[in-house]
């Protein structure tokens, strides 16, 4: 995960990429972006829901967020990762993890096209729960106006992954040890209905959908 | 999640603390955190390994990293996120996400003391499967030379969390929807050892430990 040299570059298992389609599909599995932005020079990392646009990535936050006031025109990254396994080998050197990174630069424009505030705001909903916009009641003016939308226009992403067993020197093969991949696993728990909730109403399809992603 | 304003904050789900302890708990908790730099001007954040150390964070990468040269007294930052579950409410406005999240700032400082170096990469190997460093041959030197630690001096320090049900407006819940959480539960699956694994041999016991942090 580190990067840490492998003196055999030849059985490295990572995977650097610039593949959109490879890039996409992380972000589409994703929930959760770290996002970056450098505030009086320090560098914030927020994790942020999210969804994918055309050409950007839009973020929300209340109007006034800091990040939502400081955006438009500022520098800003996301970063999305998926833990796979912990990979376990027979020296520290080795120990790493599997896993997929998509890593989004680019610069924020503050959205204020009502028509795309909306299509943002539905596809963040959507992105959670496929299908939930149309299950649930219409947004108000004043919600529209208490959120602030970010448009994180993509200049340039990249992903990197690591997958596969643990690449151990060959010496260390013969020790007797054991070593190999121990699978992180995510998935959707049963749904817990709260108290407003119609008794005996069946859980809404979004959850169906949202829970097959994790399925792979 | 991103801060959504509610109508009525008494009844907001959210909390933020500076207590160590919460602070400690989720940093513990994770096992892959987002490290901001800055690089160029630009906002970087990259998922690393990492470990607690006294007053410190420690991460580590390859002598050669580009975080590795530059971490030297540099500005950082690094956020761990433990995703909990998805908040589906009856509106798009109250969707969010149940999290716990610890951020940390300080600054850099390029490890090059050989006691604190050897002690960082053994707490983030244990960091991963605790127990693990007493499994595994020792580090060589040249092991050492080619993993640059970094120590993360910790400056400031908060987490922030939600948890419980969706919070709608009260309007809302008589229109017969389903609402509630969908848990996002992680674990560790079956373990799967490497092709110089000797046939039935058991899973060490630092895998019993990982897997232990993740039952709550």
């Amino acid at each position: 995960m580190t990067d840490q040299p492998r003196f055999n570059r030849a059985r490295n298992p990572k995977h650097a990429t610039q593949d959109a389609a490879a890039i996409d599909a992380i972000l589409d599995a994703g929930l959760v972006g770290h996002v970056g932005f450098v505030a009086e020079g320090r560098p914030m990392v927020m994790p942020m829901a999210y969804a994918r646009g055309p050409g950007c990535i839009w973020l929300h936050g209340a109007s006034k967020a800091r990040i939502v006031k400081l955006a438009d025109g500022a520098a800003l990254s996301m970063t999305v990762t998926l833990l796979d396994g912990i990979v376990a080998a027979r020296s520290g050197f080795h120990h790493s993890v599997n896993y997929r990174s998509a890593v989004v630069h680019g610069t924020g424009r503050l959205v204020t096209d009502a028509a795309e505030h909306d299509a943002a705001l539905q596809a963040i909903t959507e992105h959670l729960l496929p299908g939930r916009h149309a299950e649930i009641r219409a947004m108000t003016a004043q919600e529209r106006k208490a959120t602030g939308v970010i448009a994180l226009t993509v200049e340039a992403a990249s992903a990197k992954m690591r997958s596969g067993p643990p690449v151990d020197d060959p010496a260390d093969h013969g020790l007797g040890l054991w070593a190999g991949v121990v699978p992180v696993v995510t998935a959707l728990g049963r749904a817990i209905p709260d108290s407003h909730t119609p008794a005996g109403l069946a859980e809404p399809p979004s959850i169906a959908r949202a829970r097959a992603r994790f399925a792979r």
